[in-house]
């Protein structure tokens, strides 16, 4: 059996390596256009950075190192510029020698990967503009941060990547500013978690730019001016594009091969194309969403490597594997802070008219006796009847990824709400609490669905009705720190000998700083013949937050 | 409706907590025999170190906070002395006071936790011995440390507490031994795993007395000698007792009410004693295990807080809340290391007679080109057929808790190995790699399930067959370093092309490092006419932890 495999990193030198540990008979070639296989993509910034020393680290295998150990025929440098499905064949050309030539193969596999959007926008091909997809980029900008009086950097888009680069740059001690579209960083996120990493980046002396367009790069005393669509323009020495990419099926669509709506490479649970005899993998591909059915991409490194192997199981063994799809779980670090997400923001699930509800929750990232500990924020929404767990974002400094692993390996097994107040956690005071913040979640989606506390959000505050009470059970100290305006203040322990002071027949909106406290008197009040009382999910911190 | 909880802490506290905010008007009484409730045991050994500086803050709560926040009546130093049930009254006598009285209920909560086992040894009751198990102990001990002249610490019992106490003591910089009468630390996990950390408390110069008994203690000229079973001793200025707890039945034993075989109060599903008006949670009952279904205790904060959640939930809607169980998911820090284990280990499963395999692996913390990766080794147990989850086992540095409580999440949903191929991880190179060890853990099992893995385990090696072949496929400077004896050395890389070497007819057991290249040249002698080749689960890594 012959496999021809295109493109060769993370989806294609993984479904080769497989291949080869199921089949040592067979013939495996892989074509890489690039000068490297095998390179950890996503190690790119943090040479830029500085923060990865030695490039060579990069480089996990190379076509040598994977010809000895995996017996593979690994042509590098040189592109498939064609697929004669027909024929069972693809053309490819090699860079150094301009060589063409045919290569048959019994089955294929597409893991050409994606490729950086580059708006059509004027000057964006300009010196000193730059996007970053692999090694060759990577050297680009490197070089070009320290060709002497790169000072200023813009970098373009604020998803995972452009949030890397950022940091990475102003590592590097670069005055960095960063340009987004929307009116928050990491798009795929909710707006309130988003928000708490703007606060940190802008902390970092970061310039964020939210709600804002680039229209064009304009050359001149050797800096690129950023024209901005309000009319403002930023001066850089060095711009990077991250605003996004897009699968590479050029390939496949002169091939013939179906693609699909989100404008990836269709195919079926068993990763073949519409042609039996191609198999398609990584960041090229698209794949129904577990939660809408629609297909999308994933442009994870997760997913591409967890495809390889399964690819490689059904090409061998003919079909006997599923990909179950991706719960598109990502997580970045921005500075000190870590963020991330499994499953679809609620503002997503809502437009794709899926209804949900949000809870937030702030816990501390290990006991709060023990020196060290921080606290993190878990945003859920999960399903009004069921309590299905939808979505998990969690932003925090100490163990968020925990947090976040915990809630994807919970949303990835269709789990409740019921599971993480559940979720026995392994708790010793350096790692946890005795109820871990993944539990406390778990408890007030109970207690709201259970109709025990009824929410309000940061963003409903400044449309409550007239008559509506706002009272911070929080401390007086706490209170005169600062507070929602024209909120009456009771502390919560002074609550049940002070009910006289509250308006039976009026709506009570309650909040303290994190929720917990505003929830104890919620329930105070609920018993005690108020009816329509209501708790600030997330508390003051969140509804700061949100003023962001 | 009145409720009377015994015990303030974990169970009792947590207990009342929720049942105030399900019941407004209830009329709720703690009785607790110490002088205070709802205190952080689990950071005792903390403060006895030193790394928790303010003792206030092991205090979570107060008679009087809890008595504000909670309206509930906190008696402390009062202990109930007995239970009448036919009267649903209790006894109480304040330590304060000397008062006796009698309290009266409609429904009573248990939650007296357990006590220290202090094994009837001669001059056990001499100065300078103790036990920790709540706030006075911990004082005691801690007067004692700088009491003058305690130089010298000898820790008897290696479990979780105990080896807490050994890091907190050597932390103070005594010199601190360690006996344990089994033949490995923390008795609860399997060797491997225990071994693992038993190098690294000796390299931080800790002496360890593994399969030590001690007979005895013997007071002199101000010091302790401790006795051993072999007739050596250790002298010692104070000494620690941490050979376990046993549930605290004492008074549900004199009111009657069923203790089972493992020494904890029976309760059903609901946490219902024998007595329908009588409730227990905590370390003072006994719950069938979800594996073996036979009735065990937990000992551990998480599920005792939990079940005071659901039994409050019990108390007053009426049995609505089943109570799952516990997997015993515990963890501790042990130096710079961390341990710990969800499910049962694999020796009791075997004791057990739950058929199960094994299967070691080591994994970077984070991605290996990203600073400051470590390595972790994940042990898991898992059955046969099913390829379900029973135990898993994690020691490492960084992130070691955060395997534990994904593999705890997913033991929990009685998920598989294959749940954990599957797993999506939140990836980015500061935090994991794009195959996490958990998904390798995951893939490991399942090479092994589907037969293109077999393997062989470290105590194997000892007993091989006269004729088998070892082989080392490492490369020669690794080799060279070290390996198991007698080992023919051909690195993976160059094993296609030498195996004429190889003789067909004999068993071949392969090792490498850490597993992955052996499971390679294992794949291609398979394929290559060799039938009876194995792979050592954990390479030579464990093999050398194993020889501890
Ligand atoms: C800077 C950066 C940071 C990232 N960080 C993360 C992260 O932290 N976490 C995460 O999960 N994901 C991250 N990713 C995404 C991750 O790297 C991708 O999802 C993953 O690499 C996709 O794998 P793939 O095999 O589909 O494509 P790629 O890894 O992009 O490989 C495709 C290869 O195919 C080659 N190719 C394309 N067309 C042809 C052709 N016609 N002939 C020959 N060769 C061809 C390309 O040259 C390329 O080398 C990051 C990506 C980048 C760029
Ligand atoms: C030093 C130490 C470290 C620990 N570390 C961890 C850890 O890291 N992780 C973990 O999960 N678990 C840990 N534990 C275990 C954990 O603390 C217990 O599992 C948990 O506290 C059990 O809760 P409980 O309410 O059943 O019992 P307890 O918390 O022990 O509370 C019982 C209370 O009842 C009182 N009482 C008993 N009898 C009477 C009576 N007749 N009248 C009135 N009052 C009475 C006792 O004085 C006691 O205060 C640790 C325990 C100790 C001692
Ligand atoms: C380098 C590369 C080709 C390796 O592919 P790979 O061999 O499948 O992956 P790994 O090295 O992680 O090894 C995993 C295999 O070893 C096995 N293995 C790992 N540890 C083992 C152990 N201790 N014992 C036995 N087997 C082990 C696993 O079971 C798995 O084999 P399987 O798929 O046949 O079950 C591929 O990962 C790659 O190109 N990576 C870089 C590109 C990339 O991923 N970029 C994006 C992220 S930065
Ligand atoms: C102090 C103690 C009495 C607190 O009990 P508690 O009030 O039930 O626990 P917490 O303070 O964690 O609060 C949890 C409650 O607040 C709610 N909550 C937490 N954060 C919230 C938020 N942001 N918004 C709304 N509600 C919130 C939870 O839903 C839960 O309420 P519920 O059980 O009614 O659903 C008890 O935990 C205790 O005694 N602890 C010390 C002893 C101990 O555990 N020792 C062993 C470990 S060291």
């Amino acid at each position: 059996m012959k496999y021809v495999i295109i493109g060769g990193v993370a989806g294609g030198a993984g479904t080769a390596a497989r291949l080869r540990r199921m089949d040592e008979t067979a013939e495996i070639v892989i074509f890489e256009k690039g000068k490297y296989i095998s390179y950890a993509n996503c190690g790119l910034p943090y040479y830029i950075g500085e923060v990865i020393k030695e490039r060579d680290k990069l480089l996990i295998q190379t076509a040598a190192s994977f010809k000895s150990r995996f017996n593979t025929d690994v042509r590098v440098n040189t592109e498939v510029t064609a697929i004669q499905p027909a024929e069972k064949k693809v053309t490819a050309k090699c860079s150094v020698t301009a060589e063409v030539y045919e290569e048959s193969y019994d089955k294929l596999v597409l893991a050409p990967g994606a490729f950086p959007v580059r708006p059509p926008l004027l000057g964006i091909d300009g010196e000193g503009i730059f996007t970053l997809r692999n090694v060759s980029d990577m050297d680009a900008i490197k070089q070009y941060v320290h060709s002497g009086g790169i000072r200023r950097a813009v970098v373009i888009g604020a998803g995972f990547v452009g949030l890397e680069m950022a940091e990475n740059l102003h590592h590097l001690g670069l005055e960095v500013s960063i340009v987004e579209k929307v009116s928050q960083i990491l798009p795929p996120l909710d707006f309130n978690i988003a928000a708490i990493v703007q606060q940190h980046i802008r902390a970092k002396g970061v310039r964020l730019y939210l709600d804002t367009a680039v229209s064009a790069f304009e050359r001149q005393d050797g800096e690129v001016s950023v024209k901005l669509g309000n009319g403002d323009s930023i001066e850089a020495d060095i711009v990077i594009m991250s605003v996004g990419v897009r699968p590479d099926t050029r390939l496949a669509l002169a091939a013939g091969l179906e693609t699909g709506k989100s404008g990836g490479i269709v195919v079926n649970e068993f990763l073949q194309t519409s042609d039996p005899d191609i198999y398609a993998v990584g960041d090229a591909i698209e794949f129904p969403n577990p939660f809408t059915g629609k297909p999308g991409p994933a442009y994870l490194a997760g997913p591409a490597n967890k495809q390889g192997r399964i690819c490689a199981n059904n090409l061998v063994a003919g079909n006997v594997q599923k990909y179950p799809g991706s719960i598109s779980t990502a997580i970045v670090k921005v500075f000190d802070m870590t963020v991330g997400i499994a499953g679809m923001a609620s503002k997503n699930l809502q437009k794709e008219g899926i209804r949900n509800i949000v809870s937030t929750t702030h816990g501390g990232s290990h006991a709060g006796y023990y020196p060290g500990a921080r606290q993190l924020t878990i945003q859920i929404a999960f399903a009004p009847v069921s309590g299905r767990l939808l979505s998990a974002q969690v932003a925090g400094y100490e163990g968020t990824d925990k947090r976040l692993d915990v809630l994807a390996s919970i949303i990835q097994r269709n789990g409740t709400v019921y599971d993480l107040a559940e979720f026995e956690h392994a708790y010793a005071p350096p790692f946890s609490s005795a109820k871990d913040p993944v539990n406390i979640a778990g408890f007030v989606a109970d207690n709201i669905l259970s109709g025990r506390m009824k929410v309000i959000y940061p963003c409903d505050i400044s449309r409550l009705e007239e008559d509506t009470l706002l009272l911070d059970v929080r401390s007086p100290a706490e209170h005169d720190r600062g507070g929602i305006p024209d909120a009456l203040n009771i502390p919560v322990d002074e609550l049940r000998d002070r009910l006289h002071q509250l308006p039976a027949d009026r709506k009570i909106v309650i909040y303290c700083q994190v929720g917990l406290r505003g929830y104890l008197a919620q329930r105070i009040l609920m018993q005690s013949g108020f009816s329509r009382v209501y708790n600030l999910s997330g508390g003051y911190r969140l509804w700061e937050i949100y003023q962001e």
